[in-house]
């Protein structure tokens, strides 16, 4: 059974637009947003320190497909599940949900990096972040 | 040979993170700065009224690879073209670029809508914005 | 005794900027999100329908004052008390706790509006919006 | 005579809300951006080094009156005077004109402090950053 990480959040007038509707671009920052509580729900955090350096997470790839719009005080259900992890990356895919119905699905790759006098360096994923990261992934396969 | 539209824009301070770059989720608010001076250029609005409706183009998918970061001022410049037009939708690349460097590539796709007592409904796209968005869009075709 | 409307909110990543702090704008977007949950604690919204028009609370001034930095993942308290009721508009306070200590306060003085056809009128309070209102500044009173 | 600084900035989609006008909050994005804009005009930033240290200009009040909605596309002069500086801060005001209307004047005051290991301190501005605020603020003195 595939494991999911799901959160409550309710679309805010500020992130509606002139067309009365929840801003296609910032679903960007929804999907964030479930991304930090599931790091925060195994007890870590998107940016965290590890051997002396500052690790973070820089996005490669992102996407979102708009099934049906949303609109201000909707509550909407997010479902994070974790697609793939590679030695440096994960995949994250997030459904949008208004009740029963899909209004969204977001898909995320970030780069494991470490950041140093202002340069980013990808590195291998450190174990204590891969943990959670393949558990979740796991529950996909077949 | 390919039409593009390009306009210059400054990474603003509010749009960076404690990362210290362009948040990821700014590049699709840019992406769209970018679509609306293009139909300002052609003396149109991305907002505008048909036939006693509303017009307007919510996104059906939209998103964005990410080569090298941005950062708090640097001056972007911004290079629409139009992918592809259909009946109803109209897909557009913005290549985002820093002097000689490609930092990113985003795709949107947005479909032409009527807006009347808050219900969309998808609607061909009249003929005075299908002119403009086709003679950027033959422009790719060999 | 001042009866106040006290909600969670955590400050997240695209939030913050590259000083590292909660950026100082989004204090003004969190103000808000404080001011509609209280909307919605009495069976209301900042936006409703009334007598046939649209309405809403434009803001014609607002303020922070900034006592301590927040930073990414700060659990905030916020904690809006209703300052002053007049005819047509209503004056809050927005103090941003972080445990016990005071970040910042902010101030907002809306105007209760009708919008019909793209116009905007200020209009007395309707009885149903009032009484709530009221019944948190009189709390204030000595 | 009052010296002052002015840029032109368009009204972004993303910037508007379900009531059609341009969101309180961005009001102080824009401000900030016409400060930065001012830095940028007299060869300098908002963030910068001096001495090995980070500057930057934390926030420690900022207002708004707003007089009249901005609406998408419109195209707004955004005037900015220096109104004061301290030893260590300094105050802007910023007018939203559109064509000949006001539409909205916002305050800031601002604290030059250095950022070391993640720590704020308040310093007296360094003069190759005061020089230019000075002759700003000179020319309000009657």
């Amino acid at each position: 059974m595939t494991k999911t990480f799901t959160i409550k959040r309710r679309v805010q007038f500020a992130e509606t637009d002139m067309a009365g509707l929840l801003h296609f671009a910032n679903y960007y920052r929804i999907m964030e947003e479930v991304e930090h509580s599931f790091w925060r729900s195994v007890g870590r955090s998107v940016m965290t320190e590890h051997d002396g350096a500052e690790i973070g997470w820089p996005r490669v790839k992102t996407g979102c497909e708009y099934f049906a719009p949303a609109h201000f005080e909707d509550e909407l259900d997010l479902v994070l599940t974790v697609a793939d992890v590679t030695d440096k990356s994960v995949s994250y895919e997030i459904e949008f949900r208004r009740g029963e119905q899909r209004l969204a699905i977001g898909r995320t790759t970030a780069v494991c990096c470490t950041f140093e006098n202002g340069k980013m360096k990808a590195v291998s994923i450190p174990e204590f972040l891969r943990t959670p990261l393949e558990e979740m992934a796991q529950s996909r396969k077949p």
